[in-house]
């Protein structure tokens, strides 16, 4: 593992470091936010946090305005990229399918299935590395936004015993029914609508009470609400077993990251009741 | 004067516009942020910000995490771009000078000046358009980060009557005497070293007591601190009349924005202090 960069913020450290991952089969660069006091003996919650669409590991290190709340609450961030990377790796002239456009999941389809396996990298690869090396415990929790939304919600409810709380801003919802969802899982999964909807949030709160509370902030401005989020369709699939799914619908907000600086404190507090929780 | 963006955040509103600029001769875009409650019945005062080298209104906007404290605080918060910008507008190809790098000051020297005239843009048109504009007062103070807190520094020195406070980050204190300010001021200003000193604030604080309270934020692992910067020297001058200015050095911090971010509320209140006092 390399350390590419390093700023101090907040009294702790925002670090780079690319490592090779054998799940991805390409090397990965991921950020790690270290608050102040974090040691081996005192080892600190992590909050995994899954970017969208076109986005790397540094959009939300850069324009979320989070390490003064984290720094307050003793909890780290990690945010990873959103797709392998690479000359090697199966790529697409569009911004949402390949590079950039991983959608969390374990491909199965050629060209994509021999690096595009996201979910076991998130889920699995990059904890594990993370708890090897970073004095942190192994209480974590998960939040994302857009595609990344969509992504903590389908990878904390399939790993209720990896994660304390799930929280999302503009979540993909129900990508089996809208465009990004029905072009990215056609071409990562092919046809096989049993496999689809093991990576759908509405779907899987389908299934059973999720063991995990759900946090969502969703803005009514914004530019992708009707044709690709699907609040209506969480909530509407929480209800059947009256899971614990919170919406907060925000008024005049839209997609962007001034959002998700709007209401990002009030996500590390939810996430930190869990988190620092002794059980 | 036209609305190019707008995002709801913090209950407010960061938005961009673009205009004709007179004394630019160009058209130039800038940003403000709005916090609720601000109407022409209940003006608020505002904080001018002045980016660095390669910047636009963008970067402070984006990155620094400053609307949570603004809007608690009831300031607005005017990001101009730093230079006039166009095809038709003088240029080179180094980063540190021409567009991206207007150095805040009125430029004498070919092909220059017909463009170049960004101490008469911020320190007089701008503030006019805006407080035309916006439901702000007159009530204003600046800062600004590396080559924008030179600005701060220059413009708020030079013009007491109009501000009420100055701070910075990580500004170049004494750019007579350092690669980037001789490459811009010999450029624009030619080799008149009585002009240089209108624009270096160690030599405005040379001659006479600053009528307004100066704070200065340094890190102290800053790539361009031993190079570009002197801090040491703004010290020295301040002492000479007592001035009212405070350095503080951050151990550990760097030029960026993560230094910024950890800094920024402190900044906000320190001009707080200024901006909301009657008088």
């Amino acid at each position: 593992m390399n350390n590419v960069s390093q700023n101090r913020v907040c009294s702790g450290w925002h670090r780079q470091y690319t490592h090779d991952s054998e799940v991805l089969g390409c090397e990965m660069r991921f950020a790690l936010f270290l608050p102040i006091g974090a040691t081996t003996t005192k080892p600190v919650p992590v909050l995994y946090w899954l970017s969208g669409l076109t986005c790397t590991d540094e959009n939300f290190m850069q324009k979320a305005g989070a390490f003064k709340m984290a720094a307050e609450l003793g909890i780290a961030i990690v945010a990873p990229d959103t797709s392998p990377r690479g000359d090697d790796v199966a790529d697409d002239d569009s911004y949402d399918l390949g590079q950039g456009a991983g959608f969390y999941l374990n491909a199965t389809q050629e060209p994509w299935s021999k690096h595009y396996q996201m979910y076991d990298y998130i889920s699995q690869e990059l904890p594990q590395l993370i708890e090897e090396h970073f004095p942190v415990s192994s209480k974590k929790s998960i939040s994302g936004h857009s595609m990344g939304g969509h992504g903590a919600i389908t990878i904390g409810l399939k790993n209720p015993h990896r994660y304390r709380s799930i929280s999302a801003f503009s979540p993909i919802c129900n990508p089996m029914n809208v465009p990004w969802g029905k072009k990215a899982f056609s071409a990562y999964l092919g046809d096989n609508l049993e496999l689809w909807r093991e990576y759908d949030s509405c779907e899987l709160l389908k299934r059973a009470k999720s063991e995990l509370p759900i946090l969502v902030d969703q803005g009514d401005a914004d530019n992708f609400l009707a044709e690709q989020l699907s609040p209506e369709q969480l909530i509407k699939a929480a209800n059947e077993w009256d899971s614990d799914v919170t919406v907060h619908m925000q008024h005049g907000y839209d997609h962007s990251y001034y959002f998700i600086s709007s209401f990002i404190d009030q996500h590390l507090k939810f996430h930190a009741k869990y988190l620092l929780m002794e059980r």
